[in-house]
Formats: C-alpha cells, sequence, structure tokens
C-alpha cells in the first residue's frame, strides 16, 4: 500500500510517499511544496494544485492519509489554510485515490502511542519508524510523515471521506 | 465588462453572470451549483469545481468578484466553505480571471448605499438594478447579484487579489 501523507498549508504543504508493505515502512520520497508570501493567493493556490498533481502522477500513491483542520487562535491563516486544503482533497478525488483523515491526537496516539506526546517525541518515533537519518528541516514534512504513519496503523479501523 | 458573481458555499454556491457596460447592468444568467449532504465531501468539492468550470467556459466573464470569508459560531461549516472557496479561486486562476473579493459590509455599501442594510433591503435593490422579476429561491443567487453588482460599483477603488 502507498500512502500519500499530507500537512496541509497555503504557504508550505508537506508531503511524503511511504509504502506499507507487510507491516514494514519504507519511505519513498518526501518533501514540501512552498509558496511565496508575496505572491497573489489563487497563484499559490494553483502551485499546490499543479505542483500535488505532479507528485500523484509520479509516486501514483493508493491512498491519502491527510490532517484535520482545527484552528488555532489566528482565524485569517485557518481559512487559508482550508482553502488551500480542499485544493488537495480536490487533486486526490480527481485521481480517485481515498482520502482518510486524522486529528493530531489520533496521528500521535497512532505514532507514539500517546495522543499527548510531544513534537519533538513524534519527530524521533517517525524518524526511527521510517529510518530516516536526518529529521528534515521543515516541520511540516515530518509531520506529513507522521500523518502517513497513522494512516498505515489505523486504516483497519478508518473509513474514508 | 461581464462579471461573474460568487457567493461561495459547500452545499451551495451561488453565482451570476452580470454585463455592466456604460454604468448599465445586464443579468446574463443566475443560479446556484448545489451539491448534496449526503455525498462525500472531496467529491461535492469536484461538482463545484467542474460546475464553475463549465459555467466560465460557457460564459467567459472577465472578472470574478467573491465575497470574502468570515467566521460564524460554526467552525465546522466555516471550514468546509473555506475549502469550498478554496475551489473557486483555483478555477478563476486557471482561467486567468482576476479575482476581486469584498466584505458582506462593502457589498452591502456598494448596493444600498449604507453598510447596515438589511437583507431585503439588499435584495430589493438588486431586483431593482438587475431588473429581476423575480427574487430567486435561494438567497445565495440574490447574494452573487449584489456580490457581482459590488463589483461594478466599486471596481475603480479595488485591486484584484
Amino acid at each position: 500500500m502507498r500512502i500519500l501523507g499530507i500537512d496541509p498549508g497555503f504557504a508550505i504543504t508537506g508531503y511524503s510517499v511511504i509504502d506499507y508493505v507487510g507491516n514494514k515502512f519504507n519511505l519513498i520520497t518526501a518533501g514540501a511544496i512552498e509558496t511565496k508570501a508575496k505572491t497573489p493567493f489563487p497563484y499559490r493556490l494553483s502551485r499546490i494544485y499543479d505542483d500535488l498533481n505532479e507528485i500523484i502522477n509520479e509516486y501514483k500513491p493508493e491512498v491519502m492519509s491527510i490532517e484535520e483542520l482545527f484552528f488555532n487562535n489566528n482565524i485569517k491563516t485557518g481559512i487559508n489554510v482550508a482553502q488551500a486544503r480542499g485544493i488537495v482533497l480536490l487533486a486526490a478525488y480527481q485521481h480517485q485515490i481515498p482520502i482518510y483523515e486524522y486529528t493530531p491526537l489520533q496521528v500521535k496516539q497512532a505514532v507514539v502511542g500517546y495522543g499527548r506526546a510531544e513534537k519533538k517525541q513524534v519527530q524521533k518515533m517517525v524518524q526511527s519508524i521510517l529510518k530516516v537519518d536526518k529529521i528534515p528541516k521543515l516541520d511540516d514534512i515530518t509531520d506529513s510523515m507522521a500523518i502517513g504513519i497513522c494512516y498505515a496503523h489505523s486504516a483497519k479501523f478508518s473509513e474514508p471521506l
């Protein structure tokens, strides 16, 4: 099963492609779609759409695992993240990729076994599970890996969107 | 100038196509993209995308005027509206249509001349400006007309997204 893990955002969308076969993980690739702050917002959305389509066409994931959106204090940012997340769902749907979504709590639970685990613990566990030499500079990339792992560990109990 | 007015939503996206030439309005068409409540959310997004692309291809609007998103009490609904709105921005961008956004206050101000006007006043004014015989059943359609009129009345002072 090839999983596309996504940490959605409009400035940075973290993604990782993970194979999960017979309880073994194999990280195929991971990275971030970054869009520049001073470019028009619709352009940023189209960059996310185009880049994600390229990633899907190249790596042909069978499922997408994506974080559910929660709102922090900044509503303006939250709205823009949601707008970008809609683009990600659209691209997956257009490729007929089933979409699974998980809360941050579910992700931590599935990766560390403890829903209130700290970010560092999650990162170390991701690193260990996927045998990543270096933790990526962008947290969004590691987060997308955790979200991908979460699907692998919870697929049996989850329904797609 | 042919304007596409949009009242974004995931259950109902109101749209109207309005020609504005020499201070005269001509309503070309108006309607709603409706998606069924019990269908999967990514499917609903793709319906909005596909239907909007059809509308754009058929009517070839030169600008899009869309309401800015504000959050009411229901965050869950707000997130989903934002996700759908991202799709609308993407479709417009892909057709190289400049996008203008306005707050509800700006729309009321531009249509009625008074930012705190009541919904009924706005509807009556829209009806009068566009010479609509019957107010549409769905408020979202009339709202999209108001948003389109807002662009016509404020374009000189607005910058696209």
